[in-house]
């Protein structure tokens, strides 16, 4: 059995007409209050801030990225650092994903998309090659054949030495027919036992181990895979691979899901961060999010505000000249570094004169959002008042 | 008579074997020892830092080009706001230039080469139209023509609010002869008069300002046009125009202007803070400094350390190969965020992952740097070890 005694996952509060519930999730690195957000530092760094200054902005949880940590530049340099901690400077809690996502996402050149709903990119076997062994796929920079299995990952994810690791497992495209769907859960349920005994051969007791939940779109295939991970003695769960091709098919995946999961365990929902993903997420118990969305618009010129302040539907994109002359904070009443001490036409000219400062201001910005969302969340569930605080959110 | 009553500059430390000197300059944002070095804020962001970092980083003074600012925001919008302190977050002393030097580097598609001794670029004479008036130019956002007068800068620089600004002056390219030369030399003669009286007919005490000395490579020149401004009722020096092609010419025209100026006033020497520019500069009685260069190598991988460092004489790239697995930080013994915090590893691997953050952390170390180097000026002049201190800085 794995040692989990550094880590502890209890609910303090449940919301009496859903699954939404507020807990405490413990790790060596310290506790978070969820349901929270995790910001991607995906290959090493926050994109766009300082850990500093997300630390200021009030993030509690990042993430990095196996895969490409793996690549780039490489799990035993960050291990000689003594893990990520110390290599990017994050003292707090931290979660690394398997690397199996990327290498579809990423490994054919190619995104989500193909997860998501797209077609196969072409080429994609030439890339990537899934043996029950494990995943043979060129490096994105190189074009180098390297190799992942469950147990590598499990040696990389303990290099990386962030507090809560994840399973390797295949990610099943959306196109998949059912059989395919099926024959790769099997194999991702292999892959996680695999995942399990290399880490319980490796544990020291630094980290807890994440299985994941697959099956596709297919009720019942959903059904086995969360039954499996339920037997499992994981210390979390998470809900990954394809949730469909719509908002709605997501939700109704997820809600499924949910009704077979272990609800003494934490539950991430991989990849998935929209804000109204996140109140949805949280009435079906759902404790963790992530998603690159708030950094990346942020960079892009957008800024995330509440869908109340009536324009934009909570997102502001501040190149439009109507900000121009605009001598308000880009949201009323944040206490972000950026709307203490900046207007909306600041942004809009630097947005204008081409200066990354716009990314930075705008990113501390939208982290500072997405942690305010997630306490309106917790609050809201406190208080007894998540529905009513849903629907002021437009969720 | 300008009323320079919040400002002054006090002598308090005189190195007896040169010009160097530690001073005192006061201005309504408080007050900065000198020698000191201004960092560019052109377009009214520090390039890669916000203020607030550059603060934490020692950054003493700070400058934005009225050239830049009056096309994109435009000074009223910055007025609006209060000026240019409260656009970008700064409570510090701030200077602004005058526009001029601007117009021949970027109005004409191109650069400071131009001034500092290439050919005159092709089309110049369509871009930028030079009277008695003044200068009337294209802008670079949008080709919109547009007219900067020594009162106009003067109304700009107001609008923007620094406290130490500057007359207009032309910019007289490395090329020109000398009588073109003495020309523009006079003719700046006018202009700045032009200013000093319109700084006179808005001035409200919250602002002082500076002459700038002109005549190109030319001692004579020099000569009679730092006699003109030791003549006028200015608060401080600068000196402007080609400094010549070469680090000696440079050097060679600043050692003779220094012999008459108004030693009672703080000098500025206009674009120029190479460190062993700023040694020089010193021992030549320069008080401050500017120069995007710091920055600017920051955003292109490069780290300046001290040269007694060995490696690169005073300039790391880091994205030779060589720190791929270096675990020290940038420059030992530097107090910086980016060196108290990650190694060099870390900034390789940020390159090598083309991720922003290197910039972030790279202009924070060179900001720090930069003002270490100012301080160790300043130290050995208080000392008495000017001579040996930049003897080891290899200036």
């Amino acid at each position: 059995m794995p040692n989990y005694e550094q880590f502890s996952f209890e609910v303090t509060h449940q919301d009496p007409s859903s699954k939404a519930r507020v807990g405490l999730l413990k790790t060596p690195h310290g506790t978070i209050e969820t349901p929270n957000f995790i910001f991607c530092a995906t290959k090493g760094a926050l994109k766009g801030v300082t850990t500093a200054q997300a630390r200021e902005a009030g993030v509690d949880i990042i993430l990095s990225n196996t895969y490409h940590m793996m690549l780039q530049p490489g799990s035993e340099l960050v291990a000689k650092h003594g893990g990520l901690h110390r290599f990017l400077d994050w003292d707090g809690p931290m979660f690394t994903d398997s690397g199996g996502f990327q290498i579809f996402s990423l490994g054919h050149g190619g995104v989500a998309n193909e997860i998501k709903s797209r077609r196969q990119m072409p080429g994609f076997k030439d890339r990537v090659n899934i043996t029950e062994e494990g995943a043979y796929f060129k490096s994105y920079i190189d074009g180098k054949v390297h190799l992942l299995t469950p147990e590598i990952s499990m040696q990389v994810q303990k290099n990386l030495g962030a507090d809560l690791v994840v399973v390797l497992d295949e990610c099943t495209p959306y196109h998949n027919d059912k059989v395919d769907t099926e024959r790769s859960m099997l194999r991702s349920h292999r892959w996680a036992l695999r995942s399990l005994q290399e880490f319980e051969r490796i544990d020291d007791g630094s980290q807890a181990l994440y299985g994941i939940v697959q099956g596709g779109i297919h009720k019942d295939l959903r059904k086995v895979s969360a039954e499996f991970v339920a037997e499992m003695p994981f210390f979390a769960n998470a809900i990954g691979g394809s949730l469909g091709g719509s908002t709605e098919e997501m939700q109704s995946v997820v809600s499924l899901v949910s009704d077979y999961l272990v609800t003494e365990r934490p539950t991430h929902l991989l990849g998935i961060g929209g804000f109204m993903d996140i109140w949805h997420g949280a009435s079906m118990g759902m404790d963790t999010f992530d998603c690159t969305h708030p950094t990346r618009v942020a960079r892009h010129g957008s800024a995330l505000v509440h869908p109340n302040q009536g324009e934009g539907r909570g997102h502001l994109n501040m190149r439009n000249s109507a900000f121009k002359e605009d001598m308000n904070p880009i949201e009323e009443g944040c206490s972000c570094y950026c709307c203490k001490t900046f207007t909306r036409a600041y942004i809009h000219h630097l947005l204008k004169a081409g200066e990354l400062l716009s990314g930075q201001l705008l990113t501390i910005h939208n982290i500072s959002f997405m942690m305010r969302l997630a306490r309106a969340v917790r609050e809201s569930i406190k208080n007894g008042t998540f529905e009513q605080e849903r629907r002021a959110w437009g969720a």
